[in-house]
C-alpha cells in the first residue's frame, strides 16, 4: 500500500466501509481483497475508460475468476436495456450471491453497476473504483444507484452501499477538460451547502485545482468525501438532512430530461441548477446580490455554464421539473441556501417566484 | 369488514405487516386505507384478471387517485420489458415517493409489481391483493419481489415487503383447474417442510380442497400463511432456514426455464421437482420407499405432474440446475426431505446421485 494513502469511513453501522483516496491503488490487491468474499468478480466499465484502466484494475484481481463487462460511454446510456448487458455477463459467468461487482468508470459506470448488484439474486456486493472527478467526490460514495427512463432521470435505482471505494487520483489525469470542470461542480456544491470554510478554500485555490495540482486535487476530493460521508450517515435513505446534497440537481434534471442526457454532463447541469437555486434564494430574501454574484463567480472561474439552453421554454422546464423524487403531492420542494455553507429543504415558497426564476434563467438576464 | 375474516402478522419489525384472508375483502375500503401514505394509487394487473376484478379494487380505492396498468397474462411475460410498462404508467401519472402500487393478481403480478415498487425512485409502498391460489398460499407473502431472465428464472429482484395482503378467498371461484391445481403444490410443500400434522390434514381433506370447499380452502390458505410467515420471521433475506421454502424450486427452475416460461404452470414445476427432491432424498437413504410413494400419492391426487418434460436430457436439465440462486462457488445446494414435515439444505452429496435422480426421473422409471 502507498503511504500517501487517505482513508476515510461512511458510518452506516454493519453496512459501513472505507473510502481510500490515493495514488496508484488501482492495480494494488491489497485495497480489493480483504472487501471480496467469494471466487467470482465481473468489472463493469466502457469503451473509453477500458484501453486506460481495465489492465490496471485486473491486475489487482489476478487471485479470482475475472470477468469483464465494457457498456457504450455516456449518460445516453444509462438506461434498463444497457443495464441488461450487465446481467448478461454475470450469468454467463455463472455468478452467483458471493460474487463482486466492481465499478470501474465515472458516475454512469457506478450507478449502473451499483443497481445491478443491488437487484442480481436480490443483490450481490460491489465495490466502487471512481475514474472521474465526479465520481470520486460524489457519486460513488452514499450508495445511491440507478438507471434513467426517457421519462426522468434517476427515477428506476435502490440504495446499495458497495463495500468500498477505491479513488485512483491518478486516473484524473486522463479526465479530458469538460468532464473534470463537471466534477468540479460537485466540489463546489458542497461548499455551498455546508461547509463555507471548504467554499473560501476553493476559492483561493480554484487555479491550483483547475491546473491538476495533484496535492490540492487530493485535499479537495478528501473534504468533499468527507462532508458527502458525514450526510450519507446521519441519513442513508433520503428521509431528511441527505437531501440537501441535490441543490441545484432538480433544475438540473430537467436540464438533462429535456435534452435527452446527451448534450450536458452531469455536473454542467447541476452547475446552472445551482445558480437558480441561488436567484431562487435571493428572491426568498436569503442571499444577498453579492452573495448570488460571489457563487457565479466562481462557478465562471471553474469554466462552468450559469443559463439553461436556449431550446427550452418556461412551461417545459416546469414540467420536467415536476418528475422529480423530491416531489410531494404534487408540491416541488426546493433544495435553497440561506446562505454560504446553509442549504435547507424548502415546501412553501410562493410559486409565482420560481416561475420569475425559470424566465430569467432562460432569458438569460444574468450573462 | 367481515367477521369470517382472518388476519396473520408477519413479525419483521417495522415492516411488520398484516395477511387478511376471507370472503369479499376485495371490493372494502378497510382493509386498503389503513395502509396507504398518499394521494396516488396504480393498480397494476394482468389482461385475464382486469375484466373480472378490478372495477370493485377500484371501489374499494374511491378516496385516492387510482390509474391502472393492465399487463399481459403469463409468466412469459415477467421480465423487464414488461416491467417497463408499470414505470410507464408510474411516471406518467406523476406517481411520487408517497404512492402506492396495488398488485392485482397471480404470481407473476405480484412479483413484478412489487419489483417495480422496490426500485420506482429507490423504493415506493405496495400491497399485494393475490387472486390466485398459488400467490394467496406462498408468492404475495414474504417480500421477494423480480423478474425473469432468458438466462435463469428470477435472477433480477430484490426483497420489499408489502404493506398488507388482502386475500379475498372469492377470487378462487374463477380460477381454472389447472391454475388451482398447480396453487396446492405450494400448499402440499408446507406440510412437506416443515409440518407433518398439515400433510395429515392434507391428506384427509384432499377431496374437499379439490372441490374448493370455502371453509376447507380458508384452511389451507391460513395454514399456509401462517409456516410462510414463520419461516420469513425468522429469516427474512434467505440467510438460512429460509432457503427450506424453495423444495422442489431448483429441480423446477430449471424445467421453467427450458421450457421457456410458457408451458408449465409455477405449481407444476415445483411439484415434480419436490417429486425428484423425494427421489434423491431415498437415495441418500432418508427417505423409505413407501413415504416416496405416500408423496406421490398426494401429488398424483392432486392432479399435478410428476416427470419432467420428455424434451429435456441430463445435460440440459443439470446446466439449468446450476442457474440457481442457492448455488455457493459452483456447487448446487439442494433442498431435500430427512422426514415428512423436515426439510434440510443439503450441500454435501454424491454428484453420482443427483444425476441417477435426473436420470430415473427423465427416463420415468417411477411412471
Amino acid at each position: 500500500m502507498e503511504h500517501n494513502l487517505q482513508i476515510l469511513t461512511v458510518d452506516l453501522g454493519e453496512r459501513s466501509y472505507p473510502i481510500y483516496i490515493g495514488q496508484q491503488c488501482l492495480h494494488d490487491p491489497a485495497y480489493f481483497q480483504p472487501h471480496i468474499r467469494g471466487k467470482k468478480v465481473l468489472i463493469v466499465t466502457n469503451t473509453t475508460v477500458a484501453p486506460l484502466y481495465l489492465a490496471q484494475c485486473q491486475r489487482a484481481l489476478e487471485k479470482f475468476q475475472v470477468s469483464t463487462c465494457i457498456l457504450p460511454d455516456g449518460e445516453t446510456y444509462k438506461n434498463l436495456q444497457e443495464l441488461n448487458q450487465i446481467f448478461i455477463g454475470l450469468l454467463q459467468n455463472h455468478c452467483d450471491r458471493q460474487s463482486t461487482l466492481i465499478a470501474l468508470g465515472g458516475g454512469v459506470v457506478g450507478d449502473m453497476t451499483g443497481f445491478a448488484a443491488a437487484v442480481y439474486q436480490r443483490g450481490v456486493d460491489f465495490i466502487q473504483v471512481p475514474t472521474t472527478l465526479l465520481a470520486q467526490v460524489d457519486s460513488s460514495v452514499g450508495g445511491k444507484t440507478g438507471v434513467n427512463h426517457t421519462l426522468g432521470k434517476n427515477m428506476i435505482g435502490a440504495f446499495h452501499q458497495p463495500r468500498c471505494v477505491i479513488a485512483d487520483t491518478d486516473t484524473l489525469s486522463t479526465l479530458d477538460e469538460r468532464q473534470y470542470k463537471s466534477g468540479l461542480a460537485e466540489v463546489i456544491k458542497y461548499g455551498l451547502i455546508q461547509d463555507e470554510a471548504f467554499f473560501v478554500w476553493l476559492e483561493t485555490h480554484m487555479d491550483a485545482l483547475l491546473a491538476r495540482d495533484s496535492t490540492v486535487v487530493a485535499e479537495a476530493i478528501f473534504r468533499s468525501c468527507h462532508n458527502k460521508a458525514m450526510v450519507v450517515a446521519r441519513d442513508e435513505r433520503e428521509e431528511g438532512a441527505r437531501a440537501l446534497l441535490n441543490l441545484g440537481h432538480t433544475f438540473g434534471h430537467a436540464i438533462e430530461s429535456a435534452t435527452g442526457y446527451s448534450q450536458w454532463l452531469h455536473g454542467e447541469a447541476v452547475a446552472t441548477g445551482m445558480m437558480m437555486a441561488a436567484l431562487m434564494s435571493h428572491k426568498m430574501g436569503w442571499l444577498s446580490i453579492a452573495t448570488v454574484f460571489r457563487i457565479r463567480a466562481i462557478l465562471v472561474r471553474a469554466g462552468l455554464p450559469l443559463f439553461p439552453p436556449e431550446s427550452m421554454d418556461l412551461e417545459q422546464f416546469y414540467t420536467y421539473m415536476q418528475v422529480d423524487k423530491k416531489v410531494v403531492d404534487g408540491q416541488i420542494r426546493l433544495i435553497l441556501l440561506e446562505k454560504i455553507g446553509q442549504a435547507v429543504v424548502c415546501a412553501q415558497y410562493d410559486a409565482q417566484l420560481l416561475k420569475q426564476t425559470l424566465s430569467e434563467s432562460l432569458a438569460r438576464t444574468w450573462a
